[in-house]
């Protein structure tokens, strides 16, 4: 089984989950400038979640192309990693419209933590695949920031009970962090093409 | 005709499908976590067809992978199919709503058993249009699970209007049994491609 | 310029626009099957609707099959036909919802109307491009469905003010005589198919 | 990486923007004719940005078509400019419900202006990576259109609280210039072309 209709799928939800995540962004009823006003704690979780799902498809595109073969495992891999950020839209809603209430921006980072869980089984299901001396396995290495962000997301879901400002401060610090492309793995497929044509 | 545009548009409709139902979790208007207590059996019909989708994403990539070339019957047959999942948002919204009540947990099993037949009429099109002798009808052989599935789900309709929990208990077994992918058609596919190379 | 990406975007906005019709079902607040019935007219209209994007997908496959290469005009021309189409989910609503009263019925048919001349324009703009020597100029041919459907559809839009339920029979009838999918274009291209391999 | 999934990506997000600005076209509760007066300015907003998202997917299409590789600021500057298109339907919705207001048809300019600014930061990012003596470098030239649109809008925003009706004019005369295809990149391509084959 090829994994371009994976790509192909999963670029279509990425797609409309990005998307239909505006459509929470309600037109005010008013018609001056002030009607706008509640609608900025909505607009600010709308850009930290399309940054996430950026991030999401990014790194997604990247993992795949260093993919040679997709197997059922996988597939299912990458269905449940669909399913947690199917639920941002959701979460960013609820926390949007409560401006950055404590339950609410506690709950935001359950999708978001479940995400990073998901990223990585998926990461292993094609490690799994494709053998420990695999490119993705190469390139993937140590894993930093695949190991850091779930942590901190532990402790920001707790802490917004405390003091919800601190956790999201935490999600856009992770948020910035992965902003950075996966360089890892473009460095070792260039290096390995390299290889490949010497 | 080939069979790719016929895939980009099932895998678009699927994505779609498979996003919109979380559209059907309203945002609660409360800011504390209680909010949220209504909406768990919304959740859970979420959960279930979610899973219930990524099945027939799951198939159908399988079944398609197995079909040579298009005709008009399999198209219909395809719009068919896609027209019965469709209606998975409304009745997976109703039954979520209204907290598994009998009448729309009766109703869920509707969509799914048209679906099912669907899917059938779908594979029956594909074997028609490439022979008896073909790769898929092969594959499937004797079909067990399609057709154990319609019987349980024209078992667990009237169910539901006597113990509802004992129809959503059957949703759930069907999906469990589907859960182990299409296996059928891999095998038969690498059979036969082991005997093209031999 | 290629073909792939104008089908690629025609068949994603086809995909959303034949899917989001299904969330104009609203979900009704009662949970007994009594509360599903003022939903009947919404769900015929559904069914009329969806029968009519499975058309238009079907044949807009079909006539870009035998198209080579897109220009500006065909780009515009299909864009033209995909805001008709956008229509349909709005006039599909508003005809359900009123269960068919005389204008929600005959609104109906302007996107009905509109869609099919925006077709023909469509197709003038890809024989115009590739010259009345070719295979699709020869495959259209009279054009006697073309030419029938917008004037049934003018005949239909006004007398729905009269009697509804004509212009509904119309509309039926205009898609059942669709449902036959364009043999014209396929015949003709495996005659030319034949002739090349001849 | 390729520029395929890119494509993909953004002709999917294009896709369901363009087509869920219908859903703000609410469904009138009344079923004669006058029940659709009030949708009239909803329906003239949902025209001129379906025109400006189909211009913005055609010269989107015409630019990708002259890059040959894709690096990661020329991923994060596409979805920079998604992001802006994505506010479309919202600026667009709350235009028409208020029936061309000041406050919201000067913020229907912000979006557009923003987009404007990202489909330039993505050229020139395309720009940068193919070198200035490259064909889209060619093709773009002084780029007169291109720095028209801001300074247009920067005066329409501010206008539009004075008289609304100039910002309109402003908005749909911008469409118009930009309606002509960009012919620029595709007569480049094609003298390129023509170099290539003598």
């Amino acid at each position: 089984m090829g994994r371009n209709r994976l790509e192909a799928f999963s670029d279509g939800v990425l797609a409309i989950i990005i998307t239909i995540m505006v459509l929470e962004m309600k037109v005010p009823h008013g018609s001056d400038l002030s009607a706008l006003r509640p609608l900025i704690p909505v607009f600010l979780s709308y850009v930290l979640s399309f940054v996430y799902l950026g991030i999401y498809w990014n790194n997604h595109h990247h993992m795949l192309h260093a993919t040679q073969s997709v197997s059922g495992p996988i597939l299912w891999a990458n269905l449940h990693l669909l399913f947690w950020l199917s639920l941002f839209p959701f979460a960013t809603a609820w926390m949007g419209e409560n401006h950055f209430a404590p339950a609410p921006t506690a709950l935001y980072g359950v999708p978001l933590l479940m995400a990073a869980i998901a990223y990585w089984l998926l990461q292993r299901a094609i490690i799994a695949k494709q053998g420990r001396a695999s490119l993705l396995a190469f390139a993937v290495g140590s894993d930093l920031k695949g190991k850091l962000s779930p942590t901190l997301y532990l402790v920001a879901i707790p802490l917004a009970f405390w003091h919800q400002w601190i956790a999201g401060a935490i999600y856009v610090f992770v948020a910035l962090i992965w902003l950075v492309p996966d360089r890892r793995i473009e460095r070792a497929l260039q290096k390995k093409l390299g290889r490949d044509k010497a």
